[in-house]
């Protein structure tokens, strides 16, 4: 991404898919969205009409990249902060993102709410071919948060991965896709949250260099699917010297090339 | 490994560390040790005396080859099976072994075992600086198992995790390291039944080539430690071209080259 605009507000406006769609960010506040993102919204890759849910959405940069990507998704924004859903909102309205605008929709909600709870706020069971989701995790180890707002949005709770995934479990199609984005570590509670909802998990460790220790792990799975777990060749992002990204790195970053699952979301259902 | 005498009685006598200790194996019986146990071997990376108990140890590669690069190892190898416990007695006895058998011992015992009944085999609590193991799975999904001991080597039951490295944790010093290789799609299961026993937890993937998906995992931990998890650089046997090893995947199955932790076992232990 490139940032074009900081201006007095504390507000970036930064350019994605090589200026394909912008995404208007408060700066030095919240969650800053930027590569991860990116990869993440890569790992949806299918062609045709298909409805995209982006929880915990920020100022919408996945899910727009998705939306960007794939003329014939539509995505939904899903963001409790009314602070960063009010970003997403401004965030589609971008005359930069006038083509895109008509497939994208925001609901300001709790992604952890349950049965007509959920429902109430347009989170419909069964609804979405695909759920993306990047959530929320605590930085302390790494640096300090500052401020309330990026505190809030890295906030880890124990069951984080339970409660995210029941509801992205709940509004996914039968043989529909989960994706996401996380920290290694948090390898075996995103496992145990998939459980018996979401199988054939494919998992990708991202390591900055060939040699360096993997600083995050894309994850999909079907959901119903019965396919065993694989671990997928890993992606660096940077070879063993310089700054620039990989040919691949590249490409899903910016939105010239999807990550393929080897065995995609099922469309058929079979009726006993 | 080479194997060199393949005789009447359906044995072989395999070379491991380029000649500098041999095998006993059944041919065609149980489970074949080869790489895997080399790779296990190399993740004890601890100069001089040690104590090291091998579960689950066949007939023996992976405890042998501890001993054959470590020369202040005193290695334990534990076997349930009554017939690959005697392959393992033999292995230590051979001629071509004679440097290393004053620092090999053989326990006949379920590793399963728990309390008086474990301790009453030798294997006593709080006992061993590192334990390896090399846990049997199940290859139905891989090829069939057409016999008895096989298919025994190769039973994977829900708790097998959990029962073995409750034992491992159990004779490990505290500070102590855990060692095992497993199948990628077991990692959840490592990592819980790891929980509070092993902490600091290291896994490094093993793709036979850069763009394949991942065939085994090999994972290390430390008793009682409670660093986070982390992934570390990938391990390709293969280049993208060709059928010889690459040189770090040769040293490391050679005895040349150990697999350093990061944070290594913890011997001084803070008395409060």
């Amino acid at each position: 991404m490139s940032s074009e605009k900081p201006d007095a507000r504390g507000e970036t406006l930064d350019a994605f898919h090589r200026g394909n769609f912008h995404v208007l960010q408060p700066k030095g506040e919240g969650h800053r969205s930027g590569v991860d993102a990116m990869l993440l919204a890569s790992l949806v890759a299918e062609e045709g009409p298909i409805t995209v849910a982006d929880l915990g959405a920020g100022a919408g940069a996945a899910g727009l990249a998705v939306a960007s990507r794939l003329p014939g998704a539509k995505v939904t924004l899903v963001e409790r902060s009314a602070l960063m859903a009010d970003y997403a909102r401004r965030s589609v309205a971008l005359a930069e993102n006038a083509h895109l605008a008509e497939r994208l929709s925001v609901i300001e909600a709790d992604v952890t709410l349950t049965g007509r709870a959920r429902v109430a706020t347009g989170l419909i069971d069964d609804s979405f071919a695909h759920v993306i989701m990047n959530p929320p995790f605590n930085n302390a180890g790494d640096r300090t948060t500052p401020d309330r707002l990026k505190a809030e949005a890295h906030a880890m709770t124990d069951d984080l991965f339970e409660t995210w995934i029941r509801t992205a479990c709940a509004i996914t199609m039968p043989g529909g896709q989960l994706s996401l984005i996380a920290r290694p570590e948090s390898v075996s509670d995103i496992v145990a949250a998939c459980g018996k909802r979401f199988g054939g998990i494919e998992m990708t460790l991202i390591h900055p260099r060939p040699d360096a220790d993997a600083t995050r792990i894309l994850v999909t799975g079907i959901k119903g699917s019965k396919a065993r777990l694989a671990f997928r060749a890993p992606l660096f992002l940077h070879g063993e010297d310089g700054h620039a990204f990989l040919e691949r790195a590249d490409d899903l970053s910016n939105g010239r090339m999807a990550y393929h699952r080897r065995i995609g979301r099922q469309t058929r259902v079979t009726v006993i």
